[in-house]
């Protein structure tokens, strides 16, 4: 009786990715502690600057922070173009959004902003309501083969890629060969491209939580094997380049071409809100438009994103944007000089400071916030479990005098993150 | 050497779930022709009440149809004050969007939205930029047992339940049992309840392609059997319900309870934008808020969706949304005394020609916005092959002279489908 009506897809746990109630179990008195010291589930207003006053009601009552969380690096997520470009949008069309699937109807104004991008980046460029979305958009289209001449691939993640493609692992894994490789390890690529005819690396530009991928050497790869790469730059985009395609477009040709698909923010360094998919091909281009889930199911950004986000391309293609990035980079400077980190003398503003102690980086952080600059304290499992540290987001917009304070109350918690002058820096791109 | 570089969950395609190259293959065809006739990849511009300037240039010279492919049942994504709630928002925060993780920081205004609807709708309610999101958040907490009290739950999927819950069921499968029933199989699903301790259902409430799932009978297997519930109700939010709570949770307790969650959108009927999960216990909002995948890695609603589900929140809080709902309902009638469907007399808004050919669909279709009126022609994979139609999606903003215009072309086009007197109609809550 059960399996007349029962469908064929009845399953067993495959057990091969996944372990959430292990993950939960484990790290729940570290997030009880950093809630505890009112670490986390903050809320808040900015007003200048990097200053945010925290908690509600009238914002002359509530105190004030230094905020090193965001990830608006070149300080553009209150810049008045992107406000104003919202806000204009907004009136002109006397709506916010539409509820129907992208493959029927789209505001016009989300045309011209693909439009705009396309040309800033030199690709076929998608806008899309998250980052989170634009990968699981293409993630089946990868595992599919469609992407890679209608030959599945073998499809190769990065051990520490995002939680954003590693959690469609089970998805992709359901139509082919899924492997994972220690960070950055480019001999088991290479063994793996030498192995199998067709063969996908998906990894990140710029990692949340610090350092690169190896461009260069992925591109060799890609030369020598045909190897197709999909490189989620949600933290590289708008800080490098001209018009500031970032990190991973920024070392690509003109011509993106048939195996390279990337991603990035529409927010963080960008300044406005969703994320986007540079494409090479408009083979690639139409079946995104037919098949990706969200761009047939879900939402399109909003109008005020599309209005922002064309308020940013204005910025980035006038001379402010070069300002802000290289005020950045003498930010981060500014930081080194101070703290020793791995990732000292790199290009990128992510800092992690490492502790190791969970409870030792919360209280670490609980005293950086009390003395007036907000830190992302990170614990498993967003890092290893006794790899705790402290995370700091430079941004152009910081005060030179916000960053060497901040130095002077790590170095008093943690006095051997002083950074000696012989000590080696990073190199600038791995 | 391989084996020791490659991590432990190199693996062979499962193939339980999906086939996308299959889907792609056989759809393309239909894509083509609908694309060619002008069906798809539609760009336009609302002008007033359910009107649409199509294509991009000059707004007075571009066509006009009357939309019935939006999903904005109550006719609320226009709505003035809406429009004023998302532009207040930005303005008084003079940003759009933050980027970081809400395990961290929040818009205190986010606070403030999650209160409003978590008081008019008795339950814990967290905003989500999108329903998709929202979903993604909820599946893996599910599969790991931690909503049922340590336990893993069968996760039982209606067949047709959308897509965007049946994307994770891989992921949940690498975690636990899953078992698909056919459409609204009570009897199937209870046969799962006494066969398994730990049960979870996963549906939609109204089904976007017509239809709903029966939750008086999903209670009693609740009460009956400790059934967890997971609906997705973005078809019915604000539809239902003395503050628009929807067909889900109008059905539901005033008290949620531990085994119910409701997912519901801020756009559709709710007419703003983003997506929100209903929760019953302190200690489900406790694990959302920690562990859902979005909410820690991926973006909050935009303060401007913020700003527009304030505007609706009064809206729903206000005589003029029972007046949009009676409205809708008035219109359904209008379109149910002309046109015969399976939804006939049913008090959801869908509605579906069943026409069984792609290519005439398409043509129908076509036909249709020749004449001035957008409508969803539906194919596969959204309906099964063979299975087409053309998707109508009335509102309380349409004008009863368009509905009873749109029915003489359909009628025109499909003389079949006049509905007779004596013809039985749907009961209205199967």
């Amino acid at each position: 009786m059960q399996q007349r009506s029962l469908l064929s897809n009845g399953s067993r746990p495959t057990g091969n990715f996944r372990n959430t109630a292990y993950m939960i179990n484990k790290s729940r008195p570290y997030f009880d502690a950093a809630h505890a010291a009112g670490l986390m589930a903050v809320q808040g207003r900015s007003t200048t600057g990097r200053t945010v006053v925290l908690g509600t009601g009238p914002l002359d009552s509530r105190p004030e922070v230094i905020d090193f969380v965001r990830c608006s690096y070149l300080g553009l997520d209150n810049h008045p173009l992107i406000v104003a470009g919202a806000i204009e949008a907004i009136e002109a069309h006397q709506s916010l959004h539409w509820s129907c699937a992208r493959t029927r109807l789209n505001f016009d104004l989300l045309a011209e902003l693909e439009q705009t991008l396309s040309e800033m980046f030199c690709a076929r460029v998608i806008a899309c309501s998250t980052v989170m979305l634009a990968n699981l958009g293409v993630m089946p289209l990868l595992a599919s083969g469609q992407l890679t001449g209608g030959r599945k691939p073998v499809v190769v993640f990065d051990r520490i890629a995002h939680i954003s493609l590693a959690y469609h692992k089970p998805v992709v894994a359901d139509e082919t060969r899924v492997e994972t490789i220690e960070h950055n390890d480019m001999e088991a690529l290479e063994r793996l491209c030498r192995e199998h005819p067709v063969v996908a690396y998906v990894c990140d530009g710029v990692y949340s939580m610090g350092g690169n991928s190896p461009i260069k050497e992925l591109r060799r790869l890609q030369e020598r094997y045909g190897l197709f790469l999909y490189i989620d730059d949600a933290h590289g985009i708008s800080l490098f380049g001209r018009q500031g395609e970032g990190f991973a477009r920024s070392q690509f040709p003109e011509v993106l071409g048939d195996r390279t698909i990337i991603i990035a923010s529409l927010a963080k360094g960008f300044g406005a809100s969703g994320g986007m998919v540079m494409l090479g091909t408009a083979d690639q281009e139409a079946l995104f438009r037919r098949y990706s889930i969200p761009y047939a199911f879900s939402v399109a950004p909003n109008l005020a994103a599309v209005g922002a986000a064309l308020g940013s391309c204005k910025i980035h293609c006038s001379a402010e944007l070069s300002e802000r990035q290289k005020r950045l980079a003498q930010q981060i400077k500014v930081f080194d000089h101070r703290i020793a980190t791995v990732e000292r003398g790199n290009p990128f503003p992510i800092r992690m400071i490492p502790i190791g102690s969970e409870a030792e980086a919360i209280a670490v952080a609980k005293e950086l916030i009390d003395a007036g600059f907000y830190t992302s304290v990170t614990f498993f499992p967003t890092v290893a479990q006794g790899k705790a540290g402290i995370r700091v987001c430079i941004t152009a917009d910081h005060e030179e005098s916000d960053i060497e304070r901040l130095c002077d109350c790590i170095l008093e918690k943690l006095p051997d993150a002083t950074a000696k002058p012989h000590m080696p820096s990073a190199p600038a791109l791995r």
